[in-house]
């Protein structure tokens, strides 16, 4: 079978251009910078992954909303961190026709700062809350960065959930839902991933703290997805978010957001692809099982009724089933769908038609598999489910294989990957050793695990835990 | 039952935007004019208008895709006509942060010239071809007229196909298969419309020509829910779109669009609804069905459980389903969905448990029907088709009934709706007739039927017929 030019394990980031290209996810062509086109089936695999973040959340009762994409200047510069966070990063809109703007407008970088007005207006009383939002849109950032297709672009495919609540405590009963949807979306991808607090120096601009969702790239780099913000009141008071409490007072609400982007493709892509293209997981893939007729002249008859009785017993039970009849070789076709990352491939030539069978060959490990037609339905459901089993404990391994926990920076310059080092509190400790290892501060490990050695810096005593590693 | 307060046939434009508020479909209140914030429930009815479209598209090997949402300014000029049309109704982005952009971008309006410099890359031979894509955005227009919900906006859902061919008569088959879609799409709606083939001096800027999809609203104007172009290879040659014919030649492709916008929703929501709210077709309505127990104490179990059931078989027969369990009476549950617009309500109680039956009340008619629950999935279908039914017939009545074929200027002035005239070909005399009417021109009927008759104006021998309206 072909593969690709550059071997995923040689070069990384080239292998990863390639099968962008090659799998049609898009088009890096289009005259602005950052601002790529998604060709079809880049855009059906975003749309699989959209899917799934829907249906959680239609499960937590959140509303799909849309808000405008422009933002007067005015209603985004009312949160004076959010403002000094994001105002180097937006595009200006100053003309419509001929006319200049009596105000500029702002694409949207994130939408707090379109809703919250609006929020204002929709809470009264503690009856309208808790109100739990989302929209799937995109959003733009000014990147002046390499960019990289779904990894740094500068429109952004993005999902944000936004929640309003009566209090402190029930916004961060409303953070623990969010870590459990990100639990189970993250299973669906077969994606293993780290939650970290982020230091307060790179918290998200206006929140009370933030939690990031980050994966290991098999280029060593983590990949921030998306995070998981904790307002508190800090939005609330300058966009007046108050409610009336059951005994007529008024409070301000307090607030969360959940942001995932593109991104998530990017990570599908790179951590569980391979030199012949896509590996795409079951739950989110949009052709799950693909069906090859091996056909010779004579027996063409019966291999296709076969195969086609085969593609509607399995739609029947649900699963995403495309019939390839192209007039082309066998090969051919493999080729094809095994750069599009369907995880099964069906083949039914004329003697397993006489035998009753079919053979099926798991995308990942290419292993051939006799199957009985009599028990197929079972059989496609142990075959997909050990499948997404083996990607997530391949990407399992990647991660497990590449944290380590040290104590020193003399340790840390021998490894690649995730570095977990004591950490005293002190940004300027943080800084230092993100320069000596020329990476980026992830964050306190979500789980806070007690830290009896010194700061590898100053040397006075640890508080925490604080990781480091090369990031997108 | 509550009602709005402003009757349809007393006001329209009051009860239009009454009842947009009150089924929380939009939030005008958005600090941009005609930039309105999507409502859940107005978000949901696009979407499931957006999921008929996408159904229509993929039975007739539409790819989906997304270009992206800044058009570079050179790109935009490329095409005269179609910068002369659109350069003062886009709005220009000029600064990423604090920098000033080398060259400006624009908002698409449309997406001919973000698509076409792309296009040119992918057809290469006449094996490319068709290409056929679409692609559900939204655009941006610097309307300046008075705004309206989903009518006149300045950001606008909307659905776009785009295909290159061959020939002129490739796309000529093209523009035929999308006068089916529409056909197919709009009966879905129950809406019957009219095919204009526009006037040469209002076609769409850079069309070979322009059919618009036309409706009449209650309010006796026409609205335009989209339109169909014929573009020949005017885009394709300042755009450079070429293919390797079979004898190894270079020829220009030639290309149709069709447009639609959420002036669909604006059209279900005017045509179809009543002084309770929305009535929603069946074949998009969000929840099709809604099953209301009524309960009286002591029979709780029964009542639930039966509604219970009923949903079940209903579902798992494809149908969208809700079981209201809320704990407020039966009154005001109907008051909700009767707002709502969903088609069917089924109220069971302790006495249909016994009777082992249900009653049906169609949204349309209110008119209620027991229903033995052994029959209950046949019953839904007649039901549902039958106020399907209804819908296209009432409003193939309004339609039918202000559509005036006359001959003279006099007779005009008497009518309101759709009049159809004679006219001579030229541009004044339509001109002249629209001051008359203080009304726009429609174009030519698609149907292209003989007449006999003088220009009423210039009083020469009429060609063609030529219909006006008074329109949004």
């Amino acid at each position: 079978m072909p593969e690709t030019k550059v071997k995923k394990t040689e070069d990384f980031h080239e292998w990863y251009n390639e099968i962008v290209e090659l799998a049609d996810l898009c088009d890096k062509r289009y005259p602005i910078k950052g601002m790529n086109v998604w060709r079809p089936y880049g855009w059906k695999m975003m749309s699989f992954i959209d899917k799934a973040i829907r249906r959680e959340m239609e499960n937590t009762d959140h509303q799909e909303v849309y808000f405008p994409m422009c933002i007067p200047r005015s209603s985004f510069k009312k949160e004076e961190e959010h403002i000094e966070g994001f105002g180097s990063e937006v595009f200006w809109i100053t003309h419509a026709g001929d006319n200049e703007l009596e105000e500029p407008w702002l694409l949207r970088p994130t939408s707090e700062t379109a809703m919250y007005p609006i929020f204002s207006l929709w809470i009264r009383s503690h009856g309208d809350l808790p109100l739990k939002t989302f929209q799937i849109v995109n959003t733009f950032r000014y990147e002046t960065k390499q960019t990289r297709a779904f990894i740094r672009v500068r429109e952004i495919h993005f999902f944000e959930s936004h929640t309003c609540h009566v209090d402190f405590k029930d916004a961060e009963r409303q953070i623990a839902e969010n870590k459990e949807i990100a639990q189970r979306f993250m299973h669906d991808l077969c994606l293993p991933y780290l939650l970290h607090k982020r230091p307060e120096w790179d918290k998200f601009a206006g929140a009370f703290y933030t939690i990031s969702i980050d994966v290991l790239m098999p280029s060593m780099r983590t990949l921030q997805l998306g995070s998981i913000h904790q307002y508190k009141d800090n939005f609330a008071k300058p966009y007046d978010i108050t409610y009336e409490t059951e005994k007529g007072d008024h409070a301000f609400c307090h607030q969360t957001t959940y942001g995932m982007s593109e991104r998530i493709l990017g990570a599908l892509i790179g951590v569980h692809g391979d030199n012949k293209g896509l590996i795409i997981p079951p739950a989110i893939a949009p052709t799950q099982i693909v069906i090859i007729p091996i056909i010779f002249k004579g027996k063409e008859q019966q291999v296709i009724k076969v195969c086609s009785e085969v593609a509607s017993t399995l739609q029947s039970k649900g699963y995403r089933v495309h019939t390839d009849n192209r007039d082309i070789t066998p090969g051919n076709k493999y080729y094809t769908w095994e750069l599009k990352g369907v995880p099964l491939r069906i083949e039914i030539g004329p003697r397993d038609v006489e035998n009753k069978q079919c053979v099926f060959v798991s995308r990942d490990t290419s292993e051939k598999q006799s199957v009985p037609l009599s028990t197929i339905e079972p059989s496609v459901k142990k075959t997909l489910d050990a499948l997404a089993q083996r990607l997530y404990q391949h990407a399992e391994t990647l991660l497990h294989d590449h944290l380590h926990t040290i104590t020193t920076i003399d340790e840390a310059k021998k490894y690649e990957g995730i570095l977990e080092l004591p950490w005293c509190g002190k940004e300027e400790c943080a800084l230092e050793i993100e320069t000596i290892l020329d990476g980026n501060t992830l964050g306190i490990p979500i789980e806070e695990k007690p830290c009896d050695h010194p700061c590898p810096v100053c040397q006075k005593k640890a508080t925490t835990w604080m990781r480091y590693a090369k990031s997108y």
